[in-house]
C-alpha cells in the first residue's frame, strides 16, 4: 500500500462544464482502481483553461486572480468529488472524498513575479493577441505552438497552508481533492497571509504537497503515455524508467519542451532527490494502474 | 463547550471582492471569538449575490447553477479560511480552519421546481427586469421591496453528501466551512448523484446540517440583532425568547416576512423541534457571544 499523490492536468479536462464532467467521470475510474488496490491517493489539478475562463468573465467585478482560482478549485473539486464518490458506490467500495480549498504560500520577492510566464484561458491568434495587450493591458504569449494567450505571474510554492489537513484526512481513509490549481497563491504580510496575483504551476505545487504529506509516488500525467527523448523526430525514443541523473542529462540536451514536458520532468526530479525511496512516474491517466507495476509511464527513481 | 452551527447570510458580504474580504474580516473576529471560549464551530452561508453574479458573467459558457454555486463556494471559503486562520494567529489560538466542498440532496419531485422562489443576483428596476425575462427567460421577481431580482427553484435539502466528514472534521477540533450556499444542489439519479439547477435555501441546509452534525445551537444570521413582532411599526416588540409554542403563534398572525424572517423563523423551529435540549438563536454577527450567554439575541427553545 503506497502513498500516491497525482497531478491531473488543466488542460486534460474539456472545454466546457458538458465536457468537463464526462472527462472526470473516466478519469475517475482510473483514480478508483488505485483506491481499490488500497492505495492512500491525493489529487492535485491544473487549472489554466478554467481559471483564464473565470477570470475573463468576471473582469468587470474586478476579480482577482487568487479568488478566481478559488473558484476554479469549488468548480473542478466539485466534479472530482463527485464522480470519484459515484465510482466508489458503484464499486461498492467504503470509501470517502474530499475536496480542500487550499492556500500555497509564495514569496512575494519572487523572480517571477517581474517576468509573467504561466499561460492561462483560451488561445488567439497573433493579431487578437496583439489586440487584448492594447486594450487589457495583459501579458500575451505564445504557447506550444497553439496560439497565444495570456500570461501571469507563476511564483514557485514555498509551503501549503492546509498541509496538516490533507495529512490527516489521508491517514484517516480519505481520498483526498486539494491544491487545486496549483493552489491559491497567497504571501505573508505581517502575521496575515493575503492573496496575490499569480498562478502556481500545479505540478510544483503537487511536487511540494507530495513531500508535505510523505507520499511514496509523485504522478505527473500528461497526454502521453511516456516521456520521450528525440521528441516527435524519426529517432524518437519513449523511456520505461530513467534515474535522476539521466533525467538531468536529457535536459541539458534540450529533450524536453520549456512550459510542457520540462516542468514536470524537474517536478520529478525535485521530489525523487527530496527523500530516499521517492519515485515519480510521469505517465496517462489511461496507465496509471500499469504504471505503477512498471508496464506503463516513464518512472523516475536514483 | 457546545457544537455550535452559524448560517451567515450571503447578502452580508458585501458587493464585490474587496469588500467581502473586509466584512469577512470582521465576522471572523466574532466566530474566533466562539472558538476561543472551547465552542465547536461549524460555518453555513448562503451566496444569493456571488451566485448571481457568477451565474451573470458565465452565461456566454453555459455554466449550470450547480457548478456556479461550487464556485461560490470556493470564493467565499477561501475568505473565511483566510481570515479566521488569520485571526486564530493573530490571538496565538492553536485551532485550524477547514472548507469543504459540500453537496447538498433534493428531490426532483419537490414543489419548488415548478415553482422557482429564490432571489439570486443582482436588482434591477421592473423595467430592466422585463427586460431580461424577455431576453434570457429567466423568471423573475420582486424581493424584499428592494427591486427586481432573477428567480430559481430552492428545493428543501433532504441529505447533506459530506455530513460524516463534517462530523469527523469537528470532532478532531477544527473550525469547518460547508453548505456554502445552501451546499451544491444534487439529485440522486441511478446509482449515481448529478446536479441539479437550483439554489437550496441556506437557513435551511444549515439547520439540516445542525441536525446531522448534532450541534447544541444553530445561530441563524440577521442584520438585526433581535427578531422583533409588530415589525416596523410603533407598537415594534424586540423579543429575548421564544418557545417554538410563541413562534408558531406569531407566524400565524403574519409577523415575519416571507422570502426574509419567516424561513429563518421555520429552520429554527426545525431545529429545536427536531431534539430535545437543542436551542437556535437568531441573532446579528455582532451579538453571537452575548446572545450564547442571553445578552443577544432571539432565542428560539422548547
Amino acid at each position: 500500500m503506497s502513498r500516491i499523490l497525482i497531478a491531473l492536468g488543466g488542460n486534460a479536462l474539456g472545454d466546457n462544464p458538458d465536457e468537463q464532467i464526462e472527462i472526470i467521470g473516466q478519469t475517475s475510474g482510473h483514480i478508483v482502481d488505485l483506491v481499490e488496490e488500497g492505495h492512500e491517493v491525493m489529487i492535485a489539478h491544473g487549472n489554466g483553461p478554467q481559471v483564464g475562463m473565470i477570470s475573463a468573465a468576471l473582469e468587470g467585478e474586478r476579480m482577482p486572480l487568487p479568488e478566481c482560482t478559488a473558484m476554479s478549485q469549488g468548480y473542478i473539486g466539485y466534479h472530482l468529488q463527485n464522480r470519484i464518490n459515484a465510482e466508489l458506490n458503484r464499486r461498492g467500495i467504503d470509501g470517502k472524498v474530499i475536496s480542500l480549498i487550499t492556500q500555497v504560500v509564495v514569496d512575494k520577492r519572487d523572480e517571477a513575479f517581474k517576468n509573467p510566464s504561466k499561460p492561462i484561458g483560451k488561445f488567439y491568434t497573433k493579431e487578437e493577441a496583439e489586440e487584448i495587450e492594447r486594450q487589457e493591458g495583459y501579458i500575451m504569449m505564445e504557447d506550444s505552438n497553439r496560439g497565444y494567450r495570456r500570461a501571469v505571474p507563476s511564483p514557485m510554492p514555498i509551503d501549503i497552508v492546509e498541509k496538516e489537513s490533507v495529512r490527516m484526512l489521508l491517514d484517516s481513509g480519505y481520498t483526498v481533492i486539494a491544491v487545486g490549481g496549483g493552489g491559491i497563491p497567497v504571501a505573508m504580510e505581517g502575521d496575515s497571509i493575503v492573496g496575490v496575483d499569480a498562478v502556481v504551476d500545479k505540478d510544483f505545487a503537487g511536487e511540494l504537497m507530495a513531500e508535505l504529506i510523505d507520499a511514496d509516488y509523485l504522478f505527473i500525467l500528461t497526454a502521453v503515455d511516456r516521456v520521450a527523448i528525440n521528441f516527435g523526430r524519426p529517432n524518437q525514443i519513449e523511456l520505461e524508467k530513467m534515474t535522476i541523473d539521466e533525467a538531468y542529462g536529457y535536459m541539458e540536451e534540450g529533450h524536453f519542451a520549456p512550459g510542457s514536458m520540462l516542468p514536470k520532468i524537474r517536478a520529478a526530479i525535485d521530489f525523487v532527490e527530496s527523500k530516499e525511496g521517492r519515485r515519480a512516474i510521469i505517465s496517462s491517466i489511461e496507465g496509471v494502474k500499469d504504471a505503477l507495476v512498471g508496464e506503463s509511464g516513464t518512472l523516475i527513481y536514483r
